[in-house]
């Protein structure tokens, strides 16, 4: 939604508040950074989380000063960024990025319904690792009491999306500099098995993980 | 260097104050993600940086409200994090990440000498490109005038680090799951040349960009 808070100063172009462009960005990032504020001090923790309908949902131990700071409701910024490529021009000024972001701003639900606790943890393990869950022993119920899992509306969630090459000055157009866009990927590599799994056949889920 | 807000409140073994720790993971991350508070309310915004010495810069649109808002010198939180791998464990409970992060706390310092300015900016292109900086035309007035320059002192940095294996409990470790690390890399795939640049040789410092 377009808040005057979501609404950036410049380039203004790049933003975007629909859920067409917002949450394919948060399904693919696989972590997000959790701003929040302690007496005005700035605090940022990185955590993995997930989405379901129009919210997020991340977890944490009950003991963590962050969680336990957060979950009583006070004003937090949740980013994600996604490097798509870095854009280089025939200027140093219009060297660019190409990313797609998404900032949320939001304050925690405390999750406390069992079935959707459950479902939460359910999202955010095969958020990072699709298939993962149902291959896992139930969760139980001593290690749900150890766990927080908090919710967060996407009401004030906006996009920002750069695509494309790079935009020289017409000056500089005829430079000799080679410009384009050196594209970025994040890659999963061959799955190393833990000491008690030296047996254990790789199951298909991770095969093209 | 360790003060109350760079302490962790849990898994405090993973917590390093070291220059020789937080540096390489400066130098690694291209991208961080710097968080303020405006009357309470995080934000936070990605922005490509570069480190020398003690202190990180930043630059920005001398227009943005972002940049205008931090160089009045309130406190910001500067994080970035490298994700090494996912870490699957026996039980969903321990499943972790392997990960590198720093968090800054600082406020900016805006950087006015004109040499040092020029110097960052060649600081922030080249550690997003290495060898970027002298093949480019110099940077105009024009361009200096437009730009902010930020610097960040390191003194209250820290670092956490999670490196190897699943931690199972004991009763997991017969369990017929799969546990192991699935390895992350962010790569740079071959360079794509603008329309300006297409009868232009790829520099040698962009072949194994």
């Amino acid at each position: 939604m377009q808040t005057a808070r979501t609404t950036p100063s410049r380039l203004a172009k790049r933003a975007h508040y629909d859920e067409a462009t917002i949450h394919p960005i948060l399904d693919e990032a696989l972590f997000c950074t959790v701003s929040f504020a302690v007496d005005g001090q700035p605090m940022a923790i990185p955590t993995a989380f997930a989405r379901k309908g129009d919210r997020v949902y991340i977890h944490g131990s009950v003991g963590s000063h962050f969680i336990r700071t957060i979950e009583q409701g006070g004003p937090v910024c949740i980013s994600v960024m996604l490097t798509d490529g870095l854009v280089l021009a025939k200027s140093a000024f219009h060297h660019s990025v190409n990313y797609r972001s998404v900032v949320i701003f939001a304050t925690a639900e405390k999750v406390t319904d069992e079935n959707e606790r459950m479902e939460a943890l359910a999202l955010i393990t095969d958020h990072l690792i699709p298939g993962r869950w149902d291959d896992l022993r139930p969760t139980t119920s001593s290690e749900m009491r150890k766990t927080t899992v908090l919710a967060f509306s996407l009401a004030e969630a906006s996009a920002k999306v750069r695509t494309g090459g790079p935009n020289d000055d017409p000056e500089d157009e005829g430079l000799p500099t080679w410009a384009g866009v050196i594209p970025m990927q994040t890659v999963r590599l061959t799955p190393l098995a833990a000491e008690n799994s030296l047996g254990t056949p790789l199951p298909d889920y991770l095969q093209n993980a």
